[in-house]
């Protein structure tokens, strides 16, 4: 094993998980495998679907927010990333970590709550694991399945396929800016960005309907950002992106105006929301869309895939770079 | 919802899930399901069964402990819930939890831990999550699959069936005793009993083999401890235990008598031991032990199965009565 020097607050997340990938020992049966995403393993014709993603209170609640938004938040994070990949989750398992001073109709509003956004995504909260712990720890796996033919992954892009977004961008970063701003109290925030930021939808439908009809080459979701989550998909591929618009909602506009703030940025480098991000070829675009809008969804064309992977992702209008920023734990 | 009143500390963890329980929508397709266990669901012919089990540095972890030996337990914590249902893991997912002071090469050292642990277990580490947090979590998913016939349930021991246990009890209550006294020094482990007791086996493999072949009609694990656990197997089965004998290696009734323990107790109320406690059918008992030495692996038997469910767990040597007590959490 090589020697790694200093502390991880010192490394950043993402060279820290580098690090850990080559520290494991690759399955052949794996379809997908990765330690910051969900995984895939071929069972049969179909592949079994598993994401873990884990909410710490002390770095994904902000102030103010119920039991019942932080479970929504827990439960939409472990979704999400099945839906990226088309799969339908069977359910969730949760562990659970509370300190020993939470209040019992907190903690039961936290189930409560689970219960909740599972059920609205059609699924189960099947079990899980309840412990005490320094401060409140919620780990949301989710699992499921989709026929292996159809499993998306992140590496399908093509030069010239369309890439699209479920979902509009900016109620998130709109809020962490208002939170931020809390002692100056400068910003105002209209409830409703509030309330779109805390209730987010894993857009397990959307992904599964598209995936079954094989109208995709390469998704994520884009809880770590858009911005992130396109480089991501752009690295996977090994392509570039090229992107004209973005969906921005009104609200955010004017928040933004208001508040002499750039959109764009509100936009791009927001993370935690929960929207797909999609590439999907020219030919099959019109029925990409009819699919979605027919079951009440929203398709957002936001730019094209590109060959080369050196100039892309510039935003068309200014020509601005889209870096690639999000959210990073244990980065200083 | 039901209002509860106080801090979760005040109620204990069991009482807790208790309430957590009632306020989940249950599952038609699921084929074991509950708050702090192993789930299971029918897909086409098997059951895909799924297991979160969390590690919580300030509970779980001993002094003294190397991350190598916290990367091991929380592995077998793990898997050894698949082990109790006679499913073969796929693999694990697991997410961490770590402060950010944390040394980067004691983080690498947990995720090759990790690795190890999955790889004596015939299984692989997949994947997960990486998060900054107070104190050292780590939550460890284990799942694969069962072919549903053959599934293994809490609930179907019958008077007359063998009790019987993979291996031996004791190790790490005496480890725990020695840990308590740390500050009076007048008890010394032998390393042999702290080595036992840190580097426990899932019993993956004993749990699959008696399983596809149709010989026990209920298994637990004996995380809990091995007390609690014959509770929660008789409780689940409406019936009562006999227990004659219990497997206590010398070195642990060595170590007892030296230091004026009970052996009995160091045995039953220890917890964290990874055995299966099973109940197999008197006309099956031959082969289940065949099956079981021919992997070089134990199976003891501890006792019968009575239809009496009020009379139960009576030591037959003494008439001592086995209390239903185990580590809690948020316990007082």
């Amino acid at each position: 094993m090589t020697k790694r020097s200093g502390l991880v607050r010192h490394l950043g997340e993402r060279r820290l998980i580098q690090w850990f990938q080559e520290l494991i020992t690759p399955y052949e049966k794996a379809l997908l495998s990765g330690i910051e995403d969900a995984v895939a393993v071929s069972f049969n014709d179909d592949a079994i679907v598993v994401n873990s993603d884990m909410l710490v209170s002390s770095t994904d609640v902000l102030p103010g927010m119920t039991a019942r938004e932080i479970a929504w938040k827990a439960g939409v994070m472990g979704l999400s990333d099945l839906a990226a990949k088309g799969a339908l989750p069977w359910g969730i398992l949760v562990s659970l970590g509370l300190p020993p001073d939470t209040d019992a109709n907190f903690a039961a509003a936290l189930v409560s709550g689970l219960n909740s956004v599972c059920r609205e995504h059609d699924t189960y909260y099947l079990g899980g694991d309840t412990n005490q712990c320094l401060e409140l720890v919620i780990d949301c796996t989710a699992f499921g399945s989709v026929p292996k033919k159809y499993l998306i992954r992140r590496s399908g892009a093509r030069a010239g396929d369309i890439v699209a977004v479920t979902g509009e961008f900016g109620y998130t970063a709109a809020l962490f800016k208002a939170v931020l701003n809390e002692q100056q109290k400068t910003i105002k925030l209209p409830t409703k960005i509030r309330e779109k930021a805390l209730h987010p939808t894993a857009r397990i439908r959307e992904g599964h309907a598209l995936a079954i009809a094989n109208l995709v080459s390469a998704a994520i979701d884009s809880s770590d950002g858009l911005a992130w989550s396109l480089h991501e998909l752009a690295n996977a591929s090994r392509v570039g992106f090229q992107i004209n618009s973005l969906p921005i909602p009104s609200l955010c506009l004017k928040f933004a105006a208001q508040n002499k703030l750039d959109a764009i940025d509100l936009a791009l480098y927001g993370g935690e929301e929960f929207e797909l991000v999609l590439t999907i070829p020219v030919e099959k675009w019109p029925e990409a869309q009819a699919t979605i809008h027919n079951m009440n969804g929203q398709l957002f064309p936001i730019g094209k895939v590109v060959d080369d992977p050196e100039q892309m992702l510039i935003m068309n209008a200014e020509e601005r770079v889209i870096e690639p920023k999000g959210y990073e734990h244990f980065s200083e």
